[in-house]
């Protein structure tokens, strides 16, 4: 199992994990393993235990976050175990905990931007060694059966069997859901995990795993050309990456918010225009002068209007995941912008990777502020007041 | 003004026309002037009075309709007046004048769907001489000076100055809103006004002044190829014109209706397959398959099931109008079907003249049952019941 590692011998996380290969003989690498395990199997060095965790968890549907500590399941032939470094807070961890999208079990421990360090790898593992820096994202299984898994949409799994980072239901599971990323490690499937270049910061790689793959996604898709006219709305955690994404692939991009403060930062990661929508009559004068448009909106909102700046044939994408995960459409005034309307849903695992090493080369960054566990719960309310400049990252080590 | 008429005179209209020159001194040409004028200008022979109608109208939200004498504006420079011989009942008729859509005022009387024969021209019409063919639509007035209205989408008027036919505010109306065509006579400008070829009958050419145009309009701009797999769901009044234009450009038409017993009746419109959603299970097959979709279906319904048996990246377009015309979409569901939405309401003029010419070359009508006056409350019934086979087209010689 370690012939697929010793070409690139030379390397620190390589020398660490040949001193862990004595460990080999039960099919799984650790790079400090005793500490990790829960109950028995800890104790009788077999190696197939639950993993211990700590995490912040909410409760309840209050959404108030606190300490937990948490198994995970073992560490199994096709996983790795990550020691998770950092974790930012996405809108949707607040949607979802709170219950906005359905009830939910708790305890629960949010995240799905999560970058970190390789722990232990499991007897099958090819992708990654001890040592290794890796992220996870949105989900961390699939069918990997169906075309669409296949085809690296494992988020679009035909047989619905996508498990989604946290709070899904997850038969290994010891809390019997999934647990997320504001926690010290994580154990996921080999294949979900993305491989963070290291000419990028785990703290800014982090929020690409949800926020970058999720915008980069659907403007990949609009095939624009330099100097078309890109619209952003919202732009808040989702957004500015948008901006950031769109104006490298050379779009001018027209940036709409409802936050005058924000107009210097969004011109600073190279909008053409900032719109500030304090009136909705401010769209006005785009009508029809976009060709393509995305909103990161997570709200019920006049998209009707938002979707005239768009031309008339042209694409209007909403990334945005209002409460109850409902969008109301009037269809007599949607009807009149000639806009074609669809929707994203994050991005599959190869696009992950693509836009990490994209970043990572092209040097784009999420702008970020590196929070301790303690702030947490205070993080959560200036996002849902759009307080947040533009994500906080949670030093994990500090839970 | 008789010069543009004078290069087909041995028509019959043509010949009535000239007959009738004696009174143009006034800017006026009419049929049978005297029957139609209100109040004083009928007896001064001055033709510039408020025209008297006989029509069915709502008395109130009720929705239940009855005789009510009213009078229409006189007939300008640019109107022309159509006695009116049919009208069809469009769903829509139902929803507007049971104050679905928002409030209405009454009485109010329905029908966009007219054909009939013109009976007065005013000074400046061009377009048509007493005693043609003519029908009108959804649309009576647009500013004709916005791009949209330059191009023939007189529907997506840049000015918001669309008057629809029946229940839009219209300063020149006695009633002070537009009256329908649910009457025996209509006034209006020649623009918005249909020629009817005549190789098809006024019955049949009615319902294609919505139906028809609503659903090729859209069809026309998804430019399918032959042997295509386009779906039609919901398969009443514009669903089954959906089928019979789609079969006519040469697709395969996959038709889905909840109505069993409308199987025969859309395998004889051509449709290649008949789905009877009982059961949304019943679209599963279908999955991806299609590679454009058409709903009429005028009420909320499971939208993202029905769009998931477009192939990625196709198109959806939703023709129905639900109540309070607002449709919900589940962001999340609607994201996984990787499906283009839009909307599309009805056709420019210049389009509703295509559909016009188009099915009458192509010998494609809709199914229609003609009926009394005294039958429209009970048809509206049938209507709303999905019991109509499968447009009413109300004789207006009995009201
Ligand atoms: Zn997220
Ligand atoms: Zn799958
Ligand atoms: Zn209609
Ligand atoms: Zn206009």
């Amino acid at each position: 199992m370690c012939d697929k590692h010793s070409n690139n011998p030379g390397d620190a996380s390589m020398r660490k994990f040949i001193q862990q290969t004595a460990l080999a003989g039960a099919g799984l690498i650790m790079a400090n393993p005793l500490s990790l395990f829960a109950g028995e199997n800890a104790a009788n060095g077999a190696f197939v235990g639950n993993i211990k965790s700590r995490g912040y968890a909410a409760k309840d549907a209050s959404g108030i976050l606190s300490l937990w500590e948490f198994e995970r399941r073992p560490v199994g032939d096709n996983d790795i175990l990550i020691e998770i470094k950092f974790a930012s807070i996405c809108h949707s961890d607040i949607h979802q905990l709170k219950g906005d999208w359905g009830k939910q079990q708790y305890p629960q421990v949010p995240g799905h931007e999560i970058a970190g360090i390789v722990a232990a790898v499991g007897r099958n593992v090819t992708k990654f060694k001890i040592g290794d820096r890796a992220g996870i994202g949105c989900m961390v299984s699939s069918c990997m059966k169906c075309e669409s898994c296949k085809h690296g949409e494992e988020q679009n799994c035909e047989n619905n069997a996508t498990v989604y980072t946290y709070g899904n239901p997850e038969s290994g599971s010891p809390t019997g859901i999934t647990q997320g990323g504001y926690a010290n490690n994580i154990v996921v499937n080999e294949h979900f995990a993305i491989r963070i270049p290291e000419n990028i910061s785990l703290e800014e790689a982090a929020p690409l795993m949800c926020a970058g793959v999720t915008t980069y996604s659907p403007l990949m898709r609009a095939n624009f050309n330099r100097g078309d006219k890109v619209g952003i709305a919202g732009i808040g955690g989702l957004g500015h990456m948008a901006v950031k994404l769109a104006v490298s692939k050379g779009a001018d991009v027209y940036a709409f918010t409802t936050s005058p403060d924000k107009v210097n930062d969004i011109k600073g990661f190279g909008a053409k225009e900032v719109i500030v929508v304090d009136d909705i009559a401010k769209l006005k004068p785009y009508r029809h002068k976009l060709d393509y448009m995305v909103s990161t909106i997570p709200a019920q909102y006049d998209i009707e209007s938002y979707a005239t700046v768009v031309k008339r044939g042209g694409f209007y994408t909403q990334l945005g995941m209002p409460v109850g995960q409902q969008l109301s459409l009037n269809v007599f005034a949607f009807a009149r912008t000639g806009v074609n309307y669809n929707n994203s849903l994050i991005g599959g695992i190869p696009e992950t990777q693509e836009v990490v090493n994209y970043c990572a080369d092209k040097k784009i960054a999420p702008k970020i502020e590196v929070i301790k566990a303690s702030q947490i719960n205070d993080s959560w309310a200036k996002v849902a007041n759009k307080q947040a400049r533009y994500r906080y990252v949670i030093d994990t080590a500090t839970i």
